[in-house]
């Protein structure tokens, strides 16, 4: 990684300084992530004014992060405020004290750039082409309607959750009148939007704090076995049993929610309720979420060149080579594994029938399948795994991040089992995936003395099956190898195979 | 990494080529093993000669071995045949074939080479000072004396698993004929040295595949919690159990047991009544396993330096240090953290009354407590777990390991939970590892900024007991941290700490 940029982004709840290390049109990774919970715009009154308290706590945190910067080789600071500061009509005294105490100098986004950037952040690192984003922060909510993964337009209304939290959960429970009153505030906010009601036929994602944190409450609360957010979907009937839960609580109790960090407690049932509001008005069954937003957009805006706007062309494959790229993959070895699996595939159909669909999954499987080496040698297989489940892969869905795994977990040996992720695949994909196994076993094998000695193979679909190679050298030892391997292929495809 | 070295091992049985990647003086990783079982021994009669079978299959091996490592960057090759080879009548005629089709000139180990590689690779990897070292190869078993972490000397008996499965282990499952007369010979192997008896307070390592793989049965029957086999140890008693079991099935069952590959299925049992008669002659009651012998010792040779013999002269220290390397870790971050935690550690005595051997793990698990941001920045204590767990740490056993492995995932945040690895930890170490835990997360906090603006403590013991800091620079946000992080510590000494 040649660059590492500072991310700073200061909210009405937290801020955040993110730590992105990375090689111009090649590879990023984040490497480190400060979050201070400053709660900038509490105590704001009808004068619109910062507090003193929370414009101190403001303040200490970007000279943490900017010394943070200083010590950990930030070579660029991208620093900038949201809608309390913003919307502060002290803004200038707060923005003049930050630049004398901590050196940094603020870019206040516009509501537009903050939902572009926001936009810019999850479209590049969600599948999603067309429908709504929303974030909902500590002082406002936006939502960016999306086509064609264009940014249409966007609007910000100020249902925040710390403005919420305070003018209506005042009582410990709330009271059902308060609730009551919250319900209808959050449904008000966006019933005032004209334009926001033809909503069918789209899908809704979801980025920031309040939204992840929903995510990870209905992970934990049904034993998700994923410790993952990004990409993770739930349904409208989740979320309002979520709420029911939260509504019913003290807010120590809630502080004992698993999932739901400390100082998220007080803030979360209004940042649910500001939820389901929007999804009542738009008619959403459903919501993904985007672990990615403001910040990466931010950084997308610099690393995604030649495009406008800066999105990936292909975002699957470009995230999978991502990953390939720091785990140092050998990217030879790797791409003629690929290529032996694909043919294998290719010739295949008449027996599996499978379509594009596998055929993508099974060549990335084949670009990754050796990454685990990073961690040890032996075991890379289960390593492999651990690292694609834990990945930042970005444009995929669970089952899918999960089928990755499952086919590196496979590539070298052991019968597939895939009982322990059930929540997360469909009942074929166990089949799908000891399918796909035996390819890539049979082509990893086939490319044993990482040489290239077998070029290219003819499937003859008899039986039993005849895989002629075609080979440049010796490849004695590949061709008895891989005929040792076909344990699994005969096992999932019902048919013997004989490499030649 | 700098440097790539292949290092292949002609056995009677197996062949191995490894590649080790390292940078001179600095670290090393294992990047790739290839192993073929050409049993090289096979068929050989009263007359010592290789057979035409056998010899094909070397020479297959080797050739592949050569394009391996010229197709992923080998920049040097050490070949080296052992028992096998080194007994065979037709040496030259075989050698000779080796270098004109693989273009690999093998060097024979003699007998004390052998014992010596095998003795530098294992003393370098184990906490072992004073004992025997032994290996059950496929033709050969050689034992080593070891004093004061040097080599005294060493014998080798034809006592190999090919050499006694193909004259004992006739029948299936095998006689009781057969079985006693298999204990008898491999008991008269060791009763012939003389000076091999006084084995008194020593202790029984043993390396390569034969004894590999008896640990790894003893692992996979009784549900061990680590996936890890060097530094694993099992007892006489265990042995003799496994021993019971594998000699009343038939070859088929003995495929199917829990950790026994099947190309060692039919010379499990040898290898093991050899192990148990060894151990019988010289009272040992435990062996432990080291996963590393001749192969690394040859590669030890060239990478420690200045030493004679080749050993570390801070096996665990370097050890922890290579790990941290390899994952790229924050060196002045992590030896700040390191500094105040053991500050901490020191001037905490009269509460836990811990001695060096904790101080010791402590200040390693500072070392390592960020290097899983390799794997992700989020959840990175958990990835950090997961690497120390399934490294090759060397010199600490798996207890130790364990500890290590807890440390960093509660450097953070969270309550200590050690159940999962209940089998291998001491009662007492759940308190032990939340106590240091909870100090290394203090220091982890006063080092929040990354940027050693407390430079050093002092602790005055009161109720509450204070931690007073010494702060060059702003420390607020720190300071205020570490007070937040203080709930462990609290819990874990019952005695509340306030930092200032």
């Amino acid at each position: 990684m040649q660059e590492r940029v500072g991310i700073i982004d200061l909210g009405s709840n937290t801020t955040r300084l993110v730590v992105i290390g990375y090689t111009p049109h090649h590879s990023f990774k984040l490497l480190d992530e400060v979050r201070e919970t400053v709660r900038l715009a509490e105590g704001i009154g009808e004068d619109g004014q910062l507090q003193p308290g929370p414009m101190q706590r403001g303040v200490v945190a970007m000279k943490m992060f900017h010394s943070f910067c200083k010590s950990t080789g930030v070579t660029r600071i991208v620093p900038v405020a949201t809608s309390a500061v913003r919307d502060a009509t002290n803004q200038a005294e707060f923005l003049t004290r930050v630049v004398r105490e901590s050196g940094l100098k603020l870019r206040v986004l516009s509501t537009e750039e903050e939902g572009y950037y926001g936009y810019l952040g999850a479209i590049n690192a969600l599948g999603l082409s067309d429908g709504f984003l929303i974030d909902i922060g500590g002082g406002s909510a936006e939502v960016t309607a999306i086509r064609g993964r264009g940014f249409v337009r966007s609007f910000s209304r100020p249902a925040g959750v710390v403005r919420f939290s305070e003018r209506y959960v005042r009582s410990d429970p709330i009271s059902n009148r308060d609730f009551k009153a919250l319900q209808e505030a959050a449904a008000a906010t966006f019933t005032e939007v004209g334009w926001f009601r033809d909503t069918s036929g789209t899908t809704l994602a979801g980025i920031g704090g309040t939204i992840r944190t929903l995510a990870e409450i209905d992970q934990k609360t049904r034993g998700y076995p994923l410790d993952r957010v990004h990409g993770h979907s739930f349904s409208r009937a989740r979320l309002d049993e979520t709420i029911d839960m939260l509504r019913g609580m003290t807010l120590r109790q809630r502080e004992e929610v698993p999932g739901l960090s400390r100082d998220r407690a007080d803030l979360i049932l209004a940042g649910a309720v500001i939820l389901q509001q929007l999804m009542e008005i738009g008619r959403f069954a459903e919501i993904t979420v985007s672990g990615q937003g403001l910040r990466e957009g931010l950084f997308y805006e610099q690393f995604v060149v030649g495009e406008n706007p800066p999105l990936f062309s292909d975002m699957r494959g470009f995230s999978v080579q991502n990953l390939a790229r720091i785990y140092n993959y050998e990217a030879i070895h790797s791409a003629k594994v690929r290529d032996l699996a694909l043919s294998l595939f290719d010739q295949l159909r008449p027996l599996h029938g499978y379509n594009e669909w596998e055929r993508e999954l099974l060549g990335y499987a084949a670009m990754l399948h050796d990454i685990g080496v990073a961690v040890g040698y032996y075991d890379h297989h289960k390593h492999g795994a651990y690292l694609v489940i834990n990945s930042a892969l970005q444009g995929f869905s669970h089952r899918e991040i999960v089928m990755l795994a499952l086919l590196v977990r496979y590539h070298r040996k052991g019968d597939v089992s895939a009982d322990e992720y059930r929540a997360v695949l469909n009942p074929s994909d166990t089949e799908r995936v000891a399918r796909l196994a035996a390819l890539l076993r049979v082509a990893e094998y086939l490319e044993r003395s990482k040489s290239q000695v077998v070029q290219g193979l003819h499937v003859e679909l008899g039986d039993p099956i005849r895989v002629v190679t075609r080979v440049v050298g010796d490849a004695t030892v590949e061709i008895w190898d891989a005929n040792r391997r076909t344990g699994l292929f005969q096992k999932a495809f019902g048919k013997a195979i004989e490499i030649v």
